[in-house]
């Protein structure tokens, strides 16, 4: 995949995000898919903006800086906001308020495509020896997992009503490595990653379709049959990390690690206030 | 169904919402269920309080306020909060956090039963001529819906959490009387509805149960046999209403009224800024 | 139902096929539905035409014959063609040809709804043991069934690429009375058909709906939860002509009427030409 | 129903377990279906032969005892072994032994329909808010349980080796009145036991069809949709006995009782010999 | 494959549409599975009969003429008729009629195999973003479409009622090359369509199998596993075309072509003579 | 996979049937998974027990025989019993009797993992054009099969009553080569039976899962999804065997071996006592 954006697809793509984890992997990948690269974050960014790239600090439960972020962009891949478990009242603000404000900003700026990273942890309470697909009834494990699977239904809503198109990611568990037993199941490689957005983006007529982020390992508890017509063909597997990880002692069995499908989520917190 | 409180089967049931349309009905309708009906609404209510009635002004939005309002409370009835189409402002404080902090404050208050006034607009997307049951993955039609589904959604969290059971009513058009062509179908009595009120809150085991709530009507686009647990038996129709119904003009095939199982909803706003 | 066609919800019905044993049911029974019944068969039909009805004799065979039968009418209630076990091209013509030509009329003259006589011997053979609804894979039991088979895939193409709604009616056995042990299971009492056309007619936005017609008998093979937006509700019952039907000797075990769904057309002819 | 054994329809029928307690109610209501009753169990039963009947004492675990038994019969109603939770070892000989017993009698004896006392236990590891019906996996929740489960097995083997066939009966709690809780879902009265039993020996070409046995009650965790051909259509209903068993103390949330569709018998015994 | 014909499985095979595109594909592929090829036309063929080959002009249309052709033939391989649309009267004759000529033919000669080459026209009407597996009701998308559709229930019912098996497979785009975007997800490879004519003549106990023809693509929209049994591993993919194909301008969003699996059949036409 | 005992993972792994055809296999190759092998038979074995083997002659029928024999190991895996089809009286004790007895000493001696050898004889009535996952109701055919269903039942139940975790194998034909044209569907190769009972010990939180054990071959009628937390992934596939089966006769088209999953097994017998 070579870099000269001059040919890229697209003319620009948001990038929201842009500063975190998974942003900065994208700020490299996704380079050869827009002729401009717009990056965001609530944070300031480094390096400064290259080529081919502008740099727009953005929080995103601003409404209206919301709104300049997304003018003149063709495509929007959503990565912002809080990707942790964290009380309502943080997540309310960059998820709840956030998704709705970079709908309703495409609807304004007649941006047609979404790309939305949604998570495992929507579908956090199901146990790790169930296999699921995308019809499944949502079960969140978490706040987090809360506002993601509000964000899958503002996405549902704006194709319906006005034709917005997105596909959803439920990203499983994207680093440089899987780090643990459950990650052997859910890891995503960071060009699995990309793949899938660049196939989110080019795809003709995605309506909205929700897709499992997960790379070919040997176990995955997600059925992406439902969302074959992405073509999405994961090329790496977690089965070369798995010596190493099972050098780790094995957790309890009943370690909600062991169980469930969203792992240490479906304990975490409370977030409330006692 | 007689109205002697002190052999009431619960304490103390918390309605929210009792102000409203719905709330004005289950004031009355829910007596026998409770030695004491606490009614709450963000608006003062008339009548003030009678006997076996408690009276609390709260807005859901108030976290604090709600802690108080559920305290010692058996169980809690959820109606309030905003129930038509506004825009996502609007509907952000007294349904979002409006819902966090009725399940956080029942956890802290060790509540056990909620009753989630849900509504048919969180399937709204789905046409007239297709049936369908609590499985199918949601398509909210509006903001409104949108704040519906993420209450089923943490109704789904605090019981697979902590084991707090709803039983989550997907309301279809609640009044005396079906109004139009498409009420034909949605209607729920208000006799209905306290059914499934009632066997909402003492069917044992419900864990998070989703039903939709319409009265016995010749065409419904509703299968209710995953809540068959509950025993609901419908006992009114809205053919009654029918001749009278059908003196109304036909409205033309492609209005959303006619199409969709939401209704004018899935046209209604935006309520964006423009 | 009063006859008072003067105030009857559509102007003009055809009703193709009207001098055959339903047809003369359906003259009656249709009276309330339209201003005008137009009538149609390939034979003459005795009596003519009364008040209020329009008689046109036609070989739906003949392309152009159809096309100057559609001329003006708001709706078609299509019985006509052959209606037993035939052979392959006897079949031909009344009925591949028939319904295509019906189709294309109701096309050219902006014709948008037609109920259809499709039989139960699209799915003959399925076996009197399984319950089969309207999403099953067809299994034609003769060359008739594979007529009406057709008739329902021009139907659903009809609808899909010209907006034309059709409800097919898979119609068991329409007979004054059960006349067997396979009957008391697929009987339908004319006054429930009559029912199942009414609704067909009236209700909006109906696709292509297929929906099996049967009385509201004991043991019914037929599940009919897929139309459920017709608010089909059939009032009558077989459980009358058990009496009578069972004092008639027991076929044998593996007698096709005893076996399959569609009974003796499973082994009729063949029609070939040996 | 008159008793006019002369015009039964069926010659001989063979019951088993006719001295338990729901033999003695069978004895009575199968009557009619039989010119001549025969009558077994392992203990000596009063009152001895009446008109019509035959007994013969018979230890189910005895194969040429059984195949004596099954001489000269149309049909057998096996309600015979052990019905309540044992050990291993007690249900082993009765039960697994019987039910092969049974069925290899049958074959050898040309006996070509049995109705098998099944048992809700085969499934009673599913929760009372899940609806299942006949296609699920069973999860047997005892010994008994699993000897049922056996006993369907089996009869589904004779049935696609040598064409025998059967309608297995998955009795839920068949006594005079429903006595708590959990037998206002499970409750099946004599009437309409008797009646599954009756369509289970007269409905032609059964196969090895598995009916669920519960009465029409408010709440039912059973759906019998694939057994619509047998025509099974209850008239009596637990709402009867609700008022009385409501006065009994509510069980603790978690008691299997209220928990499991087989109630008690999910925590029954161990029977191990510790 | 070597091409040794006197050691191949079957002595005869009778392939139609032998002058067509895909025919003279086959013509070359088919020869090592069988001593003797009979090829069939209505058109001259060109070379003339080579050894092992027998040419036999024929109207399928013409009932007498297809008797004679299938005489003496171990299976068909049926490629014959109109492959694109047409209006109904020009599909009438080889498709409708043909179909059934074939079928009837194959039954009084005793043949007991047919590859039918049905298409993907008759599923067209589904979307591209759904994934569908051969249980799905059909949605024909043309006349053509429709006569396949008919072809599909003819071979059932001949398996139904007569037991000659047939594998349909539902080409998809059978080219070189995959010609443009909708063909990367619909092409079928020669070498793959070779194989899966092998897979359907070899496999014993086909049944009636339907199977969707396309090769190992990176998006199909079509899920086999109902197919298992024949064990077609396509060798073939379409994204060596890819580059080349992307270089064509992108249709706009709503062009059918992109919007449903039958591409541009779903807005061919009318063929009606208006 | 070295065999360096002193680093397995568990301690003592119980092997029965160790003298058999499989056992002989799985003495070696589950040499890794536990630094003491314990192996049973009911016959004497040879070789004697080497270093890190213990050898224990036992009859599986004698339930004090089985609880010496499981105490003091960390996990079973079952192929002991009958393995092929006998009379109901062979099979009792070793395979209904024995199956019992290693759950219940399992469960006295606090054994928290089976692997148990099912067979693809408990589902063997299904035809081979039937694709099936682990969720469709089971046809056994055969004495043997019905024990084999048993025997999951048995791991079901003592899963849900007392948390014993088991992976039951349905084994298909698991030979060093596949020796006929079923086997080319339904062979396992020993490396990948070794496989499947390695995910089985260490795969955490496994419940009671079915997995049928087939290798990668071109045609296998079972679909493993249902079983995808295993992550069993087969390295062989019997079309190394394809060109030698398919010199062997073809066998008649109703041969059982041609028709039935089962193979022979739904025609063995009948091993009644005449």
């Amino acid at each position: 995949m070579t870099q000269s954006s001059a040919q890229a697809p697209l003319n620009r793509i948001l990038l929201t995000g842009a500063a975190g984890g998974l942003g900065k992997v994208l700020r490299e990948s996704l380079r050869p898919f827009a002729k401009v690269l717009r990056l965001s974050d609530i944070a300031e960014m480094a390096p400064a903006a290259g080529p081919h790239e502008e740099v727009q600090v953005c929080d995103l439960a601003d409404k209206q800086a919301v709104h300049d972020l997304v003018e003149g962009v063709d495509a929007i891949v959503h990565f912002g906001g809080v990707s942790v478990e964290r009380s309502f009242e943080e997540i309310l603000g960059p998820n709840i308020c956030g998704i709705f404000h970079i709908y309703e900003a495409a609807r304004r700026h007649g941006v047609k495509r979404v790309i939305f990273a949604s998570s495992n942890h929507v579908i956090g309470f199901y146990r790790q020896d169930e296999t699921i697909d995308a019809s499944v009834v949502r079960r969140p494990d978490s706040y987090y997992g809360l506002s993601k699977s509000y964000g899958e239904d503002m996405a549902s809503f704006y194709f319906d009503r006005y034709g917005i198109e997105t596909v959803s990611i439920r990203i499983g568990s994207s680093f440089p490595e899987a780090q643990n037993r459950r990650m052997l199941s859910s890891w995503l490689s960071y060009d699995d990653l990309t793949q899938l957005i660049q196939r989110g983006l080019f795809t003709p007529n995605v309506g909205h379709t929700v897709v499992y982020g997960a790379s070919d390992n040997a176990t995955v508890w997600w059925d992406n049959r439902l969302a074959n017509h992405l073509g999405y063909a994961p090329k790496d597997s977690s089965e070369q990390f798995r010596a190493k990880v099972e050098t780790q002692p094995m957790p309890a069995a009943d370690d909600p690690a062991m169980v469930y499908q969203g792992g240490a989520f479906v304990a975490s917190g409370p977030f409330g206030d006692e």
